[in-house]
């Protein structure tokens, strides 16, 4: 038997964002502007991991540890449980690096194959141990939080030795095992001339199986398809046994189990297999920058382009305040920042003044990405865009998962940053930008400080779009997550007055349980805790996630 | 209060598909062909309408009615019982034309809105009342037959008074109530410049309720997508209340319970409104016939179209058998058929001995279904196919919805017919045709009679397609149900054992029930069971559908 318990990730930092050897800084231009908006905030220094306090675990029972394939799979060294004691949200950084890691699993199993999984289950499903299924721990909405219930012990059931991957090259398919990281993923496919074109910002950490129980979207989604999208077919391991759907194209035999299975966060057991749709590995990229003269004009545009057929793969506005704030992180100043500006003004005075950055993209064989492009551009012309050539685009495609990294970067200089996405129809996304723009103002100067808040539009759907929020402001040192937690509620609170969804692609977890009676109904609660019940009787699935 | 009751739709016939006076003859060719492979069969006309027997109805409680809206919302006539009595499957036409409905409703209730759909099905839930709700009536696999269940009283709850049409012009969806024919949705989408792109065989009749509770699938649904794909949102009415799920064009948060309600077929509640993207109206439709030289080979075209992003809105790919009885029962004949046949030979002999008829189109605005057109048109030719010209497109075009009337034909001259699809991915696409093929004419010679079976691709997908069996043989009088019985049961378990789909657009209804365990598993179908109880407690929702 594999020693699995070896294969336990310790690459990656554990109080930051990706591998503990990743480091950088800010810019001058990137601290003045912070300097000058949000003020000083107090430096918020990890401590060592060896100083991270958490309780003793609780004894594993000898039948679960057996289940698991025996000693090699169980670990309860303390690194291992810390690591696996939350996933990547603002909270989750803050109690790391105050060293108050309150809670944390008794021990982490890393069983080898799926029936291992089932037996595991069964096994705490008779002895009343909670299991957190554990992919890349890259939730920021508390999605792998050890969050006891009802239950004296806890294991986070590590996924990592379940990588397979089969492809299918003839249907253009793929069975992946959940614990495939995205890279290793994508390596797999790209050896038999395919591609999963799945790119969350999480891609480097983040695994199928998390992918599929959060319903992930990446940043090339509106070209490749969400990974709701691209799951045909899935299986669940569950307490009470085995879902295994069809893999068929289609089918219209009654309500779709994979559906009820994809987005369950592993509340109804573990997802152990994925069938996927992939594509060949696209001959040519292409990402170029334009300039929108407003963001709403850029929503305009975003909105022909997917309603006129002419979507590109990669599409992403910045508003006004996201557009500045990139540019002055970017770091582009002197002589590059007055050309461009004098580009703008000499296109037209609100370019400057009110323009917004837009990121687009084509990929695919090259004579069609570049006739796809060629469409998309004269919707962009004709919606007033001014294009900025293929530098942008290199840019962004340069910086495409550095997001988090940046957010270690500011919590370290003491300033709270938190993302938050919702989306809806186009008929109504201008009241939800706006409703959820000023909750986030108002909650942040209501705290006394000055906050940037900005947006962009990431996802684009014929009938609507997402939008990413970011936020900053200087952290209140000490009650930085209660701080947190007030702003959250408030634009949680905006996005529910104004119809939008909770979440996008974030998921649900802890953080936006709350929510899911203004999202669902109480109906909708009582179905999906039926189904359920049925699944997991004992109720030992990732407690207190999604439905609460 | 509007009489609603008096919308009951009695503009059909009650005994064969479409409207009364709908009625046409087999060419002469198609008579021949018919005689010579077939032989003989025994003619059978329907009763008269009076002559249809059916047992009194229960009288339905006081308290049902008054949910309804009163007498207004009442039917117990036996003509209106009588049509709502089952579908247009060939079980329910034979019964019909016999004159032996067995079991009818005891009563119809047409509900003038959703308010009053809630106050019925809580009334049917007190008093034990079983609900079929009833649409277009136009289910080929018994799903609205009347199964009492363990009831005693059962209604057909007729949504015809449902007929709602919102449409929001900048996110491109509309409202759409359930009661809307085919026909009715797209006059109020048109009038507004769009349209749903949804054209099932079943079009001229078929409701959009039953679209969604079914998973239909139109004959347009390669380019415009199924419509379990455009439903954005939907509104379910259960016995146990409301579930409305978010209109946003994406979200993240769970499992979907739109997907659970598409494909319920009635089991869980009434759909009383469906939210649904439309696009433009097209500019263009352009539909063209070629011949590819085999039917493996259009397969493999298919493959190529889907797979390299040139996909047609409409692709149809008949295979040896339908393409020689298609050019038969066309009635092309004499220098026309000669002048084809040049045409083939010419362009190798291969065409003329196994060549397949293929169908395909492109709809939208002009340029853009042109450029389409000419990069399906390289895939084509490079996959061997010759062109035919637009003739045999518009003769498809013209006879898109005339299945069912020459099925009636059919039926009047003796001969079985039945129609039946599943679908797969492409590494098995073969091995499922075979199959079926196999099971179909052992059954059909097993049985003493000759037979044909004939099948076409109906719907292509990156990763696989469907697969459309029709099969004809000389019913034996007075058994032909089952003799239906037995081949249906045969070419059922050559699909499920062939790992395809038990349906990739019929739906489950009565007939393909059994298939379930071998769809989605005992948990799957127990999952859905305890969906089930949660919203329709009393269990009176389509008894003996779906799940059995």
């Amino acid at each position: 038997m594999t020693p699995t318990r070896e294969m336990l990730r310790r690459d990656a930092a554990y109080d930051r964002w990706g591998e503990a050897h990743v480091n950088g800084q800010l810019g001058a231009a990137a601290e003045r502007m912070l300097e000058e908006e949000l003020g000083t905030g107090e430096p918020l220094p990890p401590v060592p991991l060896d100083a991270v306090r958490i309780a003793p675990g609780a004894p594993i029972p000898e039948a679960v540890v057996a289940a698991a394939g025996g000693e090699d799979a169980l670990s309860t060294d303390d690194e291992d449980r810390i690591r696996h004691s939350g996933g990547k949200g603002y909270p989750d950084l803050i109690r790391m690096r105050r060293g108050t890691v309150e809670c944390a699993p008794d021990a982490v199993l890393a069983p080898p194959d799926a029936e291992h999984v089932a037996a595991v289950l069964a096994a705490c499903a008779e002895a009343g141990v909670a299991v957190v299924p554990f992919g890349g721990g890259t939730s920021v909405v508390g999605g792998v939080e050890p969050v006891r219930g009802p239950f004296e012990r806890l294991v986070a059931l590590d996924l990592t030795a379940l990588r397979n991957a089969i492809v299918d090259p003839v249907s253009m398919t793929a069975h992946l095992g959940p614990g495939l990281r995205g890279p290793e993923a994508e390596a797999a496919l790209n050896s038999e001339g395919f591609t999963l074109g799945h790119f969350p910002q999480s891609y480097r950490y983040a695994t199928i199986g998390g992918y599929a129980a959060t319903r992930s979207a990446g940043q090339a989604s509106s070209g490749y398809g969400r990974f709701d999208a691209v799951a045909t077919a899935i299986e669940l391991t569950a307490p009470a046994g085995p879902i295994r759907t069809l893999q068929t194209p289609h089918t219209a035999a009654g309500p779709s189990l994979r559906e009820l299975v994809l987005g369950s966060e592993g509340t109804l057991g573990v997802i152990t297999d994925v069938t996927v749709r992939v594509r060949p590995v696209p001959e040519r990229k292409l990402y170029e920058g334009w300039f929108a003269p407003s963001f709403p004009d850029g929503i305009e545009i975003a909105r022909s382009l997917a309603q006129g057929g002419a979507l590109p793969d990669v599409v992403r506005l910045s508003d006004r305040d996201e557009t500045r704030v990139s540019l002055a992180m970017s770091g582009l100043e002197g002589a590059k920042r007055r050309a461009l500006e004098t580009y703008l003004r000499l296109r037209g005075r609100r370019y400057a003044s009110s323009g917004c950055m837009l990121i687009v993209g084509w990929e695919g064989e090259r004579e069609d990405a570049e006739r796809r492009r060629e469409i998309s551009r004269r919707v962009l012309r004709s919606g007033g865009a001014v294009p900025l050539g293929g530098s942008p685009g290199s840019s962004w495609e340069h910086g495409r998962y550095e997001g988090p990294h940046l957010r270690d970067l500011l919590i370290d200089r003491g300033i709270l940053v938190e993302t938050l996405e919702t989306s809806h129809v186009y008929g109504r996304l201008d009241e939800l930008y706006a409703a959820v723009r000023s909750a986030l103002a108002d909650g942040m100067s209501a705290g006394g400080g000055r906050g940037i808040v900005m947006c962009h539009v990431s996802h684009v759907y014929r009938d609507g779009a997402s939008l990413y929020f970011t936020f900053l402001t200087a952290a209140r040192a000490g009650a930085e997550i209660e701080q947190w937690r007030g702003l959250k509620a408030a634009a949680c609170e905006a996005i529910v007055g104004a119809g939008g969804t909770i979440t996008h692609h974030h998921a649900v977890g802890r953080d936006h349980a709350p929510y899911m009676r203004s999202e669902i109904g109480e109906l909708g609660i009582d179905t999906l805790l039926a189904a359920k019940e049925r699944l997991d009787p004992a109720g030992i699935m990732n407690p207190g996630k999604l439905l609460g």
